[in-house]
């Protein structure tokens, strides 16, 4: 597939992603030499663009940075799950828009969250738009995507995971979860928050507790929020 | 100026702001006749175009609503000072990205942050964008346009404001400040964080721990977590 970016491109090198070729603009062909000399070392081919075949090739937002990789490995959940430790797994709901799925992914990179679970079918899926929204963070934090999230949470449940889900009206506040065990936390849609048979399945269902007006938040603010809460509570307790 | 998207009318109309003219889409004028009742209750005019005049003078993203409304008020710091009460500020210094700035103030209104301060230049300032990603919430969340950021921070200061900046570096935790006095938080932009000088200027500095490879959040994300902790954490201590 292709990608652009340019912490998108160091990122790839750094994680030893297969990289079949490197497309750079011109001048950066001519300034990042510390990048071109990482590439040699490693015989990848390198092809220099002018400007506006860079912009035709890659989206505008490609900072002189684009390459074609190998597609991102589709992880099975009995791939990501490890008996040997504890784990925390985010699964997406019907998440829709790549900017809150790449932003979601840099997150989970931030926090060492274990896998990321989303749906094969309505729901976004890793484009190159969500590579660079992700500044490269997907190169660490394996996807596994599945046919049906339900048959998903039921295979976690069997393996030990607590499955929370968000929603506005819970009584139970994120802060009151206590991160010591497996755990898999649902994030629904951002129109529609989690369809109700997922809600359904869950253990818990846990709120951010708020005090506005609107009182909602964006899709990727409210994942951060909830996993730093999970992750850092050793810090608050 | 102009704003569109359902949330973001209903919101107007909730919060009462001055509503020139309103612009449906002649399916929406004809479907969502609770809407209309409000607008003809108020004596607000409304237009009727068919969809493609209505992208014509809209974002594509106005869902068949859109409006001309009175421009946002620009507070100054001292309409926003309230020494009856302990208050949080947020400061963006230089952020760029009007898909931020927009999901910032959605958190803020969720968390009841009592302002916004954001500088004159440099700065993304209050597009229709904005507006729309802020899913209203702009309605509820004063927003201070300062031309310098250090002075306001002196002047904030002056005040009893502890002054808190964020840098990756810090060797404290956003988890053991206290939000037990007036604080202002400041949030840096998208690519180079905090300015050295406001940074130089904070009482102290912090960090979200972290823990992965990338190791940076979106900015919006990082503001979010932040704000959370800070006004969640009677919950956590």
């Amino acid at each position: 597939m292709k990608i652009y970016g340019k912490n998108v491109l160091y990122e790839a090198l750094n994680a030893n992603h297969k990289i079949y070729e490197v497309y750079l603009r011109d001048d950066v062909y001519k300034s990042d030499t510390s990048f071109l000399d990482k590439l040699n070392k490693k015989n990848i081919k390198v092809h220099v663009l002018d400007k506006h075949h860079m912009n035709q090739m890659f989206d505008g937002l490609n900072q002189g940075y684009g390459a074609n990789v190998e597609n991102f490995y589709d992880y099975s959940l009995e791939e990501v799950i490890n008996k040997e430790k504890k784990q925390l797994f985010l699964i997406l709901d019907k998440l829709n828009d790549p900017n809150n799925l790449g932003a979601i992914i840099r997150s989970c990179d931030a926090f060492s969250v274990d896998a990321i679970i989303i749906p094969k079918k309505n729901s976004v899926g890793i484009t190159d738009t969500v590579v660079k929204i992700s500044t490269g963070a997907i190169f660490y934090v394996p996807i596994v995507t599945v046919s049906n999230i339900n048959q998903a949470i039921e295979k976690l449940k069997k393996n030990n995971f607590w499955v929370i889900g968000t929603d506005a009206s819970a009584n139970q506040s994120i802060y009151d979860i206590k991160n010591d065990c497996n755990l898999a936390l649902v994030i629904g849609s951002e129109g529609y928050g989690i369809s109700p048979l997922v809600s359904k399945n869950c253990d818990y269902l846990v709120k951010i507790p708020m005090s506005g007006h609107v009182n909602s938040l964006n899709a990727s603010v409210s994942a951060g929020i909830m996993i730093s809460a999970l992750v850092n509570q050793s810090e608050t307790k």
